[in-house]
């Protein structure tokens, strides 16, 4: 829905291969053969994208072929949860150099996180042999609401001492880079919208773990939200939650009823050995009856609020990540069993309910994607972010 | 999110007052003075704007003031409902020049209905001396669901014989301008958008009628969804109407037991003399309290449908139309209870809750809108509404 013809439009052309001579991007773009050439000309210089090769010729000399060129720079990603990170250097197409898996405590607050964050990435860029001048851009995912304008987090439940803290700003100054900060939730969401073909305008990511939370791509773009408070469906109140006590204060949540750690302590109070919902997954993997009749519950209840928004946002489709979508197709079962009953025949015609396909990966393939969008194609994010990449250059 | 500088964007300044000389324009964009003074000449010959005045000087020749010139063309604006619709001819800044309501009936069929509207665009158009060659576009909202990069109602429920008829091209090719065609409701949500100061980026706009139905300005743009189907409020299934037919052939639905309709028969069903919405809204009027009563336990039932929204979409702004909704303070009343009482804390801390400021005119207003920002700004719609103005040039 946008114009064709800046230089971040050539180069998405390129990147996706859908023109790869001159001449096929004048085409595409319905510019000036001149105006084409000062644009490849600067992206060549900027050293993004290369010219060699031959296209087939259709008589003459062979037009040459334009490519991207991935390692004209590097980009560093975090996916930070609640006790566990990830951590990655990738080059400009995602594809990871280096990546490591961590365990943290993010209620350690930001100082001792981020110095964390920041030693693994100066470890993970020395194993890439690539300098600290090489990196384009940051790109961070955490367990809380964030002002994504601000690269702050805002009154993050699970993260004491985070509120206001400018992790934007902290990374984007110790690497000399642009950094983008959003929630955990959204970063996987852009993950799974990144690798999906074909690419959906319309994507509801939701994420069952010891949470709930989901993340909505609309017309192609991430919906943050006015207070970047979007994609909140484990606090939205149900029937079947009516009375029960939620972590964040209120009654009737859906998380309370339906998410990971509602379901290990149902099961532990019927006396099984859960702690945690990953013991909820275990069970169920090994067959017990109530671990698999549980998960199928919370199915069909999550099934139930997305069943709603589907009505109301008619998107093509719902993948399901988080540790107890692990849990083969049982939880699957139960969201589409409710969503295909409750939801209007117009809106499910052509909807695609699935299960994540990164896995514990889509954080940071979507962190990725978040931070090479804004590198190579920055029309598309933010002013603000533009201010920020020359207040570090 | 998109570049500026393209010649609609350029205009879009003008005409919001945010630049009005020429170096204003190249100071705003970034455009060469040279780049700038093509697209304002270009702007000038289609007669879009006029270049005079003077500007205030900051020494030597003042420079010319330039404005946009909302003379230059018409809009032919339709807001067809079940029974009655409205019609208007307005100029290129939404300002009515001739409007008309009349009854019609939409199940007559596309051939009766579109013929009428003709007849009553002629007759406009002759009101306001300006002929058919000023048409600079169409746009028309119907009751149902739309495809609407085709321009076509698409199984829409109360519109026999109205499935897959070219609406768009038969008033495109009728009047020789562009025609956009979108559901009602949206239109309705784009006129209050068009006329709400400051413009907020996110808009539920909820429509109490008949039937229950929404519209979502979502980052700034009308949130359509994968079929045109977005929206769809009404047949959200909810706890308190189960086992409730609705007219849909689905059960639970929030319209069944909401919806100005449901009421008219609850209250007819105590004695009341209500056979429409409207009768229930005149006996509330008359402080009858069975009836207020009713409506403003409608509100809460939708008010809870809107705290879910408001947790997953997380707008600025709801704004509640259609004939209940002016049943004065008792609908608001009963929606704001439910999601200040349902919504998460962050996401209600900033939220209005209003009611229409446009009343029965927000659908032309919006049709309008749609009608102008295409012709003035055709890069934010569908490339193939761009093909449907060469088509019929």
């Amino acid at each position: 829905m946008r114009s064709v013809g800046t230089p971040g439009e050539i180069l998405g052309l390129i990147r996706r291969g859908e023109a790869t001579t001159r001449n096929a991007v004048a085409g595409a773009t319905g510019l000036a053969r001149s105006t084409v050439a000062g644009r490849i000309d600067r992206l060549i210089a900027d050293g993004l994208i290369s010219e060699d090769g031959d296209a087939p010729s259709t008589g003459g000399r062979p037009p040459a072929l334009l490519a991207f060129n991935r390692h004209a720079g590097v980009v560093l990603v975090a996916d930070l949860g609640a006790t566990h990170g990830r951590l990655a250097v990738t080059d400009l197409a995602g594809e990871p150099m280096a990546e490591v898996a961590v365990d943290l405590d993010i209620a350690a607050g930001p100082e001792a996180v981020l110095h964390r964050v920041e030693a693994e990435f100066d470890a993970l860029l020395d194993t890439t042999n690539r300098g600290g001048d090489a990196v384009s851009a940051i790109g961070i995912g955490v367990p809380g609401p964030v002002e994504f304008a601000a690269g702050r987090a805002v009154n993050p439940p699970i993260m004491p001492g985070w509120h206001g803290y400018p992790i934007r700003d902290r990374l984007s100054a110790r690497f000399g880079a642009p950094c983008l900060v959003d929630n955990d939730v959204n970063i996987m969401a852009l993950g799974e919208h990144w690798v999906a073909a074909p690419r959906p305008d319309n994507l509801l990511f939701v994420k069952v773990g010891t949470g709930i939370g989901s993340g909505l791509i609309l017309d192609g773009c991430l919906h943050r939200g006015a207070q970047g408070a979007a994609g909140d469906i484990g606090h939205v109140q149900i029937a079947a939650a009516e009375g029960v006590l939620c972590r964040c204060g209120n009654e009737g949540c859906l998380e309370a009823v339906a998410g990971g750690r509602a379901l290990a302590d149902q099961l532990a109070g019927r006396g099984a050995a859960t702690a945690t919902s990953r013991d909820v997954v275990r069970l169920a993997a090994a067959g017990d009856h109530i671990a698999v009749s549980a998960i199928r519950e919370a199915g069909r209840r999550i099934g139930r609020v997305l069943a709603s928004m589907v009505n109301i946002l008619n998107p093509e489709s719902i993948v399901v990540g988080g540790d107890v979508a692990e849990a083969g197709e049982h939880l699957l079962a139960g969201i589409r069993e409710a969503v295909y009953r409750r939801s209007t025949a117009l809106a499910t015609a052509h909807l695609r309910v699935t299960t994540s396909t990164l896995g514990d990966r889509a954080g940071i393939t979507g962190a990725a994607a978040m931070a090479i969008e804004h590198v190579l194609d920055p029309i598309v994010v933010d002013a603000s972010l533009l201010a920020a990449k020359g207040a570090t250059a």
